[in-house]
């Protein structure tokens, strides 16, 4: 009895649930409609290339298709006529670099596979018919090995790794095929030719409609990295200061942009590995110095890791002296927000690929604000200050410190690209006559050396130059201070 | 007479280059040689694994196209068996997860694609032979862009970008040969059994020869970037302290030990998601939450940020006052110390598998060890001090204290991966007589709790333990200390 009864509520326990995931199922399937819809909106809004991308991949199929489906072609190239399908499938990638690194790494290592696979076949053949299997095993066991091996080189991983991959596979087929089909070198022509076809129209169309470059998309994600790290500077300037009205500055979305740049290291590394393999495109020429990114990205994530720091300091619960902040907090302020300044034009330095030298006086303004905070500290009397109060203001006004020096190493490596990919310079060839002169020749004196170049760079006319931008960029009290 | 001078001595130029070029070849491949032969030495030593999966792969191979090779099987399989040795090639990767992903999902999208290849083919024959070509040109069209498109989503990239690629081209090739062969259904099951053998004889090898599992990779790979936090920790308490004569502590390697955790995430996360593939192995089970050690991998990189910035005061240029160093430097160090043994402890429970309560003691010293500071800081007569002389050491103990919460936030993240994955308990069954009863209880309170487990724990027992401990990892100074 007790048995049945708890099967019976088990099986009216089954159907309640099947009832009730029956009658939600259109509610379900409603929903997730919905989601899945607003997803891919949002992942064709976010970057409508995509969209273009996908529609250049099925055009590609749809003609290579063809060619294998049309009678006099197939007839030509035989079974073969797919590899034409196939490579199109595999190389086409979203970037011109991506797309060229994979069909010339596939074409080079099909050429030298068959070549190599057509030799050791001939050498097999030589050990008569007995031998020739099991020298065909050794070749294809000693080549397989060695070519995975050399998959584990950095260099290889990085460049050739899918040329590598194309290679063992093409010496395996030619080799162990050979024995089959008579027609060897038939059939390498026919691979090749059809390859060509694939390949072909691959770059051809991923080349000449809508081109996604890697290297502009290298460029442009080292300078918006920049732009995110003087987005967090104003933020954590008017929120830790409290001096802004303007709420957007303190939004989450802003005091949070940096957090991504932590993690730029794989993706740039990445497409500069594909940059290299583009054409000169744009303002970009054939031996852009793209490796000079990566080392602008190292700073750039140096910095960002010091704002990670910063950032904690943000939180209201740290108890900190009011009275040492608003000793401080004008050269503080002055840091950040000269640091801010100046990244800021390092970044559209590098979006306008003009010389980054407007940087150069915001700079030397985030200096001077360093100086003038071992001024304010050496005249603070601390008898009335609690040591314990103080030093999480005296930490921000560091990590601060230790940021305007970031961004001049940042500036630095900006300089270096601009004099190797020769950025336009800023000078405008005739001077309006209300601007000092000498101040004018100091901020934009291009840049010579080639090595180290910014550290030799002298600037002369500190005196003259060194009041009248701070006025200018003095903080401005407003509405919202706690000073007052 | 200039112009045939010139050449005349160009010609002379270029001989004696290529003179000096002939002359030093020799030697050039020599050293080539010898560089190449050393990096393969020092790839293979770094990881022996590499040498094995090399041979794995090549045994792979060899037997798949021996497959291929032999009479009877060819017969069977005609052209079809190539696709076994293509399917080597490309499954066949270095850890277990890695190949099970692409096997499978190889398998799965050839089986998908084959039957809406098949339908395809079907609905487009009902058109008409007319019509036909266009309807396939259609079909391989929106099938192309839609997959394409949806390799975009994160998610699908994550996991399933290679069954989408090979989806594409199986669909492709049958619909587009179906026109040709007319055995379509024999196509098809060629092409599957095929596929099997190949992704078979991958997958068995890669299971049971050597297996590499990534999910392991990973396990070692949370930990040992763990206890390289520690490390600097502990190089770090050496150097800015002068405190140890120990010079092994104060390596360049061991202090930028940490420098290779910032840039964890991309392998993280590629290791995690592969590591769902695997089934049960060693400790792990089906379901292990790899998750969580994302999010222990991510508290870890923050704290290598602090510790980044910390870096920068390690700067011997900095001036900072030693009198105030002297009194603030026991719970500076006590903080330093501390924080580098509960690291150690959280990476070798990882390790060992074990619940990571034991280093609750040192976390708890720690956080006894910012209170000190502060009393420290308390007493401290600032009359003497010059407030610009203290900052940088105030700056690198309130950063030291930072770092005590990270590692506190480490801590609560590696627990609750105990929890999660059932990590054995540390009990003793029997306490030996000579430890304090209760100072133990207070150690290894199991974690009982499911969410938030740590901050539900109490310690009951603080007064009674606080001491003990402390007196015990007090900092010893050695003959190298400045303060003396």
């Amino acid at each position: 009895m007790d048995i049945e009864s708890t099967t019976q509520a088990n099986k009216g326990g089954i159907f309640s649930r099947l009832g009730n995931y029956l009658k939600a199922l259109p509610g379900n399937i409603k929903s997730k409609t919905i989601n899945f819809t607003r997803s891919i909106e949002k992942i064709g809004k976010d970057d409508p290339r995509r969209v273009i991308h996908s529609l250049k991949v099925a055009l590609a199929l749809t003609l290579v298709s063809l060619v294998y489906y049309s009678r006099p072609l197939y007839d030509g190239f035989g079974v073969a006529g797919m590899w034409a399908v196939l490579t199109v499938v595999v190389v086409f990638e979203f970037s011109v670099g991506a797309t060229l690194s994979k069909g010339l790494n596939r074409g080079c290592a099909t050429l030298l596979a068959g070549a190599l696979g057509v030799g050791g076949q001939h050498i097999a053949t030589a050990f008569g018919e007995r031998a020739e299997p099991i020298i065909l095993g050794i070749l294809v066991f000693i080549l397989a090995a060695g070519s995975t091996f050399f998959r584990f080189f950095p260099r290889i991983k990085a460049r050739y790794d899918y040329g590598v991959v194309i290679f063992i596979l093409t010496f395996c087929l030619v080799t162990v095929s050979g024995y089959r089909v008579e027609e060897l070198f038939e059939l390498v022509h026919q691979r090749l030719s059809t390859i060509l076809i694939g390949g072909a129209a691959c770059i051809v169309i991923s080349l000449f409609i809508c081109p996604v470059w890697a290297g502009e998309d290298l460029h442009k994600s080292v300078a918006s990295n920049i732009e995110k790290l003087a987005n967090y500077l104003e933020g954590f300037e008017a929120q830790y200061f409290h001096c802004s009205e303007d709420k957007e500055k303190c939004e989450k979305s802003v005091l949070e942009g940096y957090k991504s740049v932590l993690n730029s290291k794989a993706s740039e590394e990445s497409l500069a590995n594909l940059a290299r393999w583009e054409p000169g495109h744009g303002h970009f020429r054939l031996r852009h110095p793209w490796k000079q990114y990566l080392k602008i990205g190292a700073l750039t994530r140096k910095c960002a890791c010091k704002i990670e720091t910063l950032n904690n300091y943000l939180n209201p619960e740290i108890q900190s002296s009011l009275e040492f902040k608003c000793k401080v907090e004008e050269p503080c302020r002055k840091m950040s927000s000269e640091s801010n300044k100046a990244l800021k034009a390092i970044s559209s330095s590098i979006k306008t690929m003009t010389d980054p030298s407007a940087a150069k006086i915001h700079i030397k303004n985030s200096k001077s604000a360093v100086e003038d905070l071992k001024v304010a500290l050496e005249i603070v009397s601390l008898e009335d200050n609690e040591l314990l109060a103080i030093i999480p203001v005296a930490t921000v006004a560091s990590i601060l410190g230790d940021i305007t020096k970031s961004v001049e190493k940042i500036y630095e490596s900006v300089s270096e690209l601009s004099h190797l990919a020769h950025f336009k310079s800023d000078i405008e060839p005739n001077v309006s006559p209300e601007k000092p002169p000498l101040l004018h020749r100091g901020i934009i004196k291009p840049v010579v050396d080639i090595d180290n170049t910014v550290d030799q760079i002298e600037i002369t006319i500190q005196e003259i130059t060194a009041d009248s931008p701070e006025k200018e960029n003095a903080p401005k009290n407003t509405s919202g201070h706690v000073c007052k």
